[in-house]
This record gives C-alpha cells, structure tokens and sequence, in this order.
C-alpha cells in the first residue's frame, strides 16, 4: 500500500485541476518560484526530463541536417524595430536594458523574446551564393517575455526553449522544412511523450508576428483544454526583404532568401504533467523518465533482502535509468515517492519474494501487478516499458477521440462549451468577426486549420454563411 | 597537397600570434561578431566543439553526484547587494534591465554575471535540515558581463558556461567539494583536451569576489602566456551568513551552511585553438573533434573510387564521428579545408590504392601518412585516434616543460619575463605588495601557488624577505 502521507496533500484532478496541477508540480519537486517575480527555478527532478527532451528532439533534429549554433542575449532596439509587424507583437513584452557596466547605453537593448532579428543580421552577413544556402541552424537557449499572468512551466517570463531558424534559395524549400519540423515535432510528442497532437495550420489571427504562415501542433490536457505544444513558421521573404537578406543565385542574380523558424518549449513538461498525471501524482512515459525503474526493498532488514536489492538494481542500472531506494523511510512512502515522481516501474523484493526468486513489478500506469523471475528481470522490465510507453499513448489517444466533439451550429457549439470539455472540430467561413465572436461569446479559440479535413456541413458554425475549412477550436493553455 | 589558397590567408603563427588566432576562428568558421557589440555568434563549427566538451564534462560532473538545474535570468539589485564583496566586484560589470514590457521596473534587474546571490536565494528557501545536504546543483547556461576589450572566446560581453553551486553541513566537506572539482576540470582538460594544467590555490589578490579560497587550474598557450581553465572557490559560511541560508542540524542546532561554486566556459575552445593550433589551422583532439574522419576521394571520376570511398565513410560512421567530402572542390583544396577545420585524421583513397586494397591515412597533428588494409580500417583508424589524442598531450607537456623557467632573483624574473615566455616558478613572501610591483613592471600575474610545491630558494623573487611559498606566474589571456 502506498503511504497516505504524501499522497493527502494533493488536491484531486477532477476537483481542481489547476490546483491538482499546482500541487503536482511541487510535491514532485519540478521547480519553483524564484524570489524574481514571474520567474522559476527549474529543479533537478525537472530539469532531467528537459535534458531527455532536448537529446531526444536535438537527435531527431541532427538527423534532418540541423546544425547547433548560439546568438547573442541582447536585441539592439533598431534591429527589433527593422520588421514591423514582428516588433508590434513583441515590444509590449520585451525587457529593456538600459545600462551596461557603469554607462548608460546610447541604445536601448532588450533580451531576445525570440530571435528572427538576430538571426536575419547575421545570415544577411553570412549568406553570399546559392551555395551557402540552405543554411538550417538552431539555438537551445532562454527567452524573456514579460507575461503579466504565470504558471509553472505553462507560462513564465523567462523560459527555455529551442528556437529553429534557416534560410532557402526557394519559397518551396521553406514550405517543405516549415512542414518537416511540424511533423519531427509530431511524431517526438507521439512516440516519445506519448501525447497525440493535431497537425494544423493557423488561422492569419493566431500567426506568429511577422509569419506568412504560421502552423502547430495542438494536444488536448486532461481537462479539455488544449495546449499548443510547438509551432513552425514560414515567412517567405518577408523578414529577408526587411533585413537584406540576399544570396546570387546560379543564374547570377541577386534574390532574398526564405525563411522559417520553429520551436518547442519547456510548456512541453507541464503538457506531460496535464496529459498523463493523476490523482497520485506525475505519470512519466518511459522515454523521458529520469527514473524508469525503481528497486524498493520489502523488510529490508531481513537476511539477504538488501544484497538482492542491490543486485537487482546494479543489473537493471545496466540496461535502463534505474535506482534504488536504500533510504531508512517505510516501504509504503517509498511507493508513494516513486508515484508522486511518476516513476514508470517499481520493483519490489521482499523475503518471501527471495525465496521463491521471484520480484514484483508495479506499473506505474495503470498500478498492475507483476510476479516475474529475478532471472529474467531486465527482459521482463524492457518489455513492460514498452508496454507502458505504448498504452499511455493508446490512453491519451482514446481520451482525445471521446474528448472530441463536432459542432455544426452556433448552438451546438454552445452545447460543447457547455457540456463537453474537449476539441470542438466546426467549419469556418474564413472570417475573423466568426473568430472573435466565438472567442468573445465561449473563450474559444481556433487551435488550428488540421491538415486533416473533414466536410462536416456546409456552414460556418457562427455565421451560417458558406463554409471554406474545418477547424479545431477549444479553450487553450 | 594541401591545396595553398585557403592557408595563405592565414597568419604565422611565430609571426604575430594574435592575428593567427583571429584568423583560425574566422577561417575555421568557428564564431563572428554579431552586430551587438562585444557579443559573438558561435558558429557550428564551435558549437559542435561546445556541445562535445559540455557532454563529457557533464558526464564527470553527474558521475559526482551533481544534478542539473536551472536558475532566472536576472536578479535584483537588493538581492545583488547584500554579500558586499560580492557585488563590489562584480557591480562594475552588469548590464541593468530597467524596463518590463511597458512599464518601468519598481527595481532594477541585472543579467546574472555569475549566480551565487541567485543560488543562495534559493538554497534559503529550499534547505531545512541536515537531510536536505549536501545539494550538489549545476546549471549550464549564459551570463553576461560587461567588458570593455573583448577577443573571440576569450572574453566577451555575453559567454556559455556551466556553473557549479554547492551547499553543505561542513567547511571541510565544502573544501573537498571545491577540490574533488578542480580535478574533474583538471583531468578533464588533459585527457580530454589534451591539454596539462597546473592546480593550486589563488592568492588573495586574485580570488574571486566573496570567495574563502579560490582554486584554479592554468594552463599554458603556444606563445607562453598562461589562460585560467576554471576555477573552483569555497565560499565558507560567508554568503550562507549574508542570505540566511541555514539548516537545522541532527543536534537540532540552526547552523549556516557551507558553500562552494566551480565554473568552466567556452574560454576552453579558445585554449585548445592556442595549444594545438598551427599554420595550416586548428588541430583538434580526436574526443573533441565534432569530425574525427574524413575521407576524401582523389581522382573521383575514376571508376569504383566514389563507391569505395562511400563505402568505407560508412564503416567509419559506425564507430567515430566520420564523413565524407564528396563535393565537387579539388582533393587539394578539401586537404587545407580538412587541415584548417583541425580534423584529425583524414583518408584519402585513388585508384591505384583501390587496386591494392589500401587507403592512405593522414595525421592532422604530425601530417605523418600511413597506407593501411581497406579490410582492417576501422581498427586502423581507432588506434591512430588514439595515438593521436595521447601524442597530442605529451607534445602539450613538453612545451610546458620547456616553457617554465625558475626565477630566484627580480633579475632572474626580469630576464625570464624578456627572453623565457611561458610560465615562471618563483618563491613569494606572500605579500600583494610584490605581486602588485610585479604585475606593475612586468604585466605578470600570478597564476596560483601550486598544490605541488618546490623549494627553489629562500627569499622572495620581488623583495627578498623570508619566502612562503611557491608561486606560477605569467602573463595570462
């Protein structure tokens, strides 16, 4: 039985989610406020699940022919102003340094929120001929926006993200990477933190500053909410037109380039939190477990429950992110810890166990039961994650299909804010008024455009005039 | 042969040594200046060194114990102040943020310049009891110090660094954590740089702002100025007393805790260039080396030769960092480019050592060649690698031992300064009145008075009263 002690303090998920949320992210030692208002403190058992995303993401980044690069903090204010729409969406929220050392600066320098200008100056000193091109760079790194609301990991003023940025001789060529970073994103969400996502493209209201086209990633969170988990912009030559950007092309003439860029956040932890978590605490995908396995003595004072213990452990370290906990608490707070931690496996040796050679494993999932032969641990522990990294995929996928709904009038569209938490797939007519209607009348937003059709009736959901696209809607993160 | 129109822009190294180094990190395409002044873009090219140093020292740091994290951005100026030494050496140097989005900050902010008044912010909140000791944190990320003169890598207004943050129930379990640091960075650099380095203490005239004890390792340039590869401090209680950071120990006392910080930068890309590097470009240690192979085609066009070469660049790919250079350049100049990249060992494969079974494998390090069995290439390759990161570090310690000499006398230290560059042994009394007269007449520092110590005489090199101890001086980077 796992140890009440811990568990208590948690508030339940179906109760207070966002509370439940709060409490998860604490009493799992994720992170914590910094005395800096707005900002957090990124702690150990939080920061190894970023390290596992960012080696996981970076290697399938590498595969498609990124190359790492690092620019500097600080945007020189003229540089920001260079792309207008870019710097109207962004100067409301960037933070301004004044001074360096002991002088004032002549100009206002702000910390990158997000770094296209810094990357077109350089690439319009960097590019010179088709042959330097395509350039497909991408920083790991903090960003600083001035948010006036916070929460953990979801939003905060400083938070680290990796941001893509690269330049083609061709429009074509940069579609075809802007959608090739959608789907690495897609297919890392899916097959590593087991969280199905609509692939989509934005409605021109939900573009990023600046973008021609702007396209994400949505997953739904256990309450129905959506979170937007990545996005990839195309912006054509816009951004290289502002900043001269311009390569010579074979034939001898002098083009701009085109641009996209793409990122993921840290968001992408509190979204395995909301996705997977329950009312015993975080439940980690294998993949991306700090901790896969956990060896927790039963009796440990008993004769040769221990040894096994570590024997176990040693042989399991060898194979998988494995540990033990030798500690001096009781077993059941150990269960409790290893649950609140979301530790995927948890093996359990007690002299009876011993005797017969046997172990148990316990998933963290779905609790389940395991008796298997000591002999054959690694095998039976291997196969069992999987197992568990598959179903938690399954589980997320079937909660998102009966967390979708369909609305084909105003009305019931209602209904589904109303009664149905979740994706409210509806047509559109291409208006905006259509969008800021809904968003005024439900707080409901287009997630996106999914690349998914589907012809669900011939009306817009708001207007009732004719229809051009299906789009996911729903109340975001 | 190497190919002469990529090496002849480059600077002799005997000849002016500065301008050789800037022309190895622009050449070699390792960084640039951004348009932010004193900031730097690392290029791939460096970024793909960093990263590689990053994984490995991570790798020693966690076989420590240290776990990951990651703290804000920017601190307070009330939270900056309060450990007075601290923020009298460092104050000068900050950049201020003084505006959030669009409204003026009630306070002022900088941009971390190092994170001690961070940390310690965070350890009073987060340590209760003797339980919670030791935290053993890290965190790798950027800070930003406003210098004045900046020269890539070396110094630079923002740079990468990992800084190590430590607290504990004890002085002497902070000291063994300060110098159980030191040697990681200190076997790190020589036998994964390649590069020796003298350990020992700072004198006080050189420890850091707030520090007990500060510990450094410095190795030694080609031109025979010294560069501190990292530094290691024990803090003892002074910032815990200055931040309230305490614990309840087992007698139930309140105590201060004691802390330590170590940090290493991207200053170490700067070191291997200048211990390695020679007149055709950078040479880079095989565990460093983002490319450790490549294999270059001579005579292409020929039959069965693009195919071989394919072929055996994808034998290497499985066991090292390898690949190909299939363009369409001439061998010659692919030898100078491979040359200035510093890549270890390259392959060359023609016709007539296809008919025989043979590829040529050439030394980056000793330009030495050796035909080798296409069959047995993989082996071939491993060992000279090997050879090559061994040799590497005993060419480095000769040049050490040939470059320091002893002084017993100022005269002795004056000739040494004109004629002997490289590091100076020489007895201190251990009053900063010589070292100040010293940096005064001759711009030499001292580097740190080594753990092992020599008795060369008596008396004090500067003053000729009673000496204490041994003391490495330089002119330093």
């Amino acid at each position: 039985m796992a140890d009440k002690k811990l568990v208590e303090q948690i508030t339940s998920r179906d109760q207070d989610f966002a509370q439940w949320y709060t409490d998860i992210v604490k009493k799992a030692e994720l992170m914590d406020y910094a005395s800096v208002k707005g900002f957090m403190v990124i702690k150990p058992a939080g920061y190894a699940i970023w390290e596992l995303i960012q080696q996981q993401l970076d290697a399938r980044f590498k595969e498609t022919g990124v190359e790492n690069v690092y620019l500097p903090l600080l945007i020189p204010e003229s540089l920001l102003k260079k792309e207008a729409e870019h710097v109207e969406g962004f100067a409301p929220e960037v933070a301004w340094v004044t001074q360096g050392g002991t002088q004032p600066l002549p100009e206002r320098y702000c910390i990158r929120p997000t770094s296209e200008t810094l990357f077109c100056d350089f690439y319009a000193k960097d590019i010179r001929s088709y042959r330097d091109l395509p350039r497909v760079y991408n920083q790991w790194c903090s960003v600083v926006r001035w948010e006036k609301e916070t929460r953990p990991f979801l939003r905060s003023r400083e938070f680290l993200w990796q941001e893509g940025h690269t330049a083609h001789a061709t429009l074509e060529e940069a579609q075809e990477r802007t959608i090739r970073m959608l789907n690495v994103y897609a297919d890392f969400c899916e097959q590593v933190l087991a969280m199905p996502v609509i692939r989509g493209q934005k409605t021109d209201k939900e573009k990023f500053a600046g973008a021609h086209e702007t396209y994400s990633i949505e997953a739904l969170m256990h309450d129905g909410k959506a979170l937007q988990a990545a996005t990839s912009h195309n912006f054509g030559d816009g951004f290289a037109k502002a900043y001269g950007v311009t390569f010579a092309d074979k034939d001898n003439t002098v083009k701009h380039v085109f641009q996209t860029s793409w990122g993921a956040t840290t968001r992408l932890i509190g979204a395995i939190i909301m996705v997977h978590g329950d009312d015993s605490g975080l439940v980690l995908p294998p993949k991306v477990a700090p901790t896969q396995v956990v060896v927790i003595p039963v009796a440990a004072h008993k004769p040769g429950v221990m040894e096994a213990c570590r024997d176990v452990a040693d042989r399991l370290g060898k194979c998988f992110r494995a540990k033990i906990d030798d500690s001096e608490k009781s077993p059941g707070f150990k269960f409790a810890e290893a649950e609140m931690r979301g530790i995927p496996v948890r093996v359990e040796i007690g002299p009876r166990d011993l005797e017969e050679g046997k172990a148990v494993l316990v998933r963290r999932d779905t609790r389940e039961k395991y008796v298997v032969a000591i002999d054959s641990i690694e095998q039976e522990t291997a196969a069992l994650l999987d197992t568990i990294q598959k179903e938690m995929l399954e589980r997320a996928r079937a909660h998102y299909a009966s967390h979708t709904s369909v609305a084909r009038t105003y009305e019931e569209f209602a209904d589904c804010i109303e009664h149905k938490p979740g994706f409210i797939k509806a047509m559109w007519c291409g208006d905006q008024a259509c969008e800021d209607r809904l968003k005024e009348d439900f707080a409901a937003t287009s997630r996106n455009i999914p690349f998914a059709q589907e012809h669900l009736s011939d009306t817009c959901v708001c207007c009732g005039r004719p229809a051009k696209k299906m789009v996911y809607w729903g109340r975001a993160y």
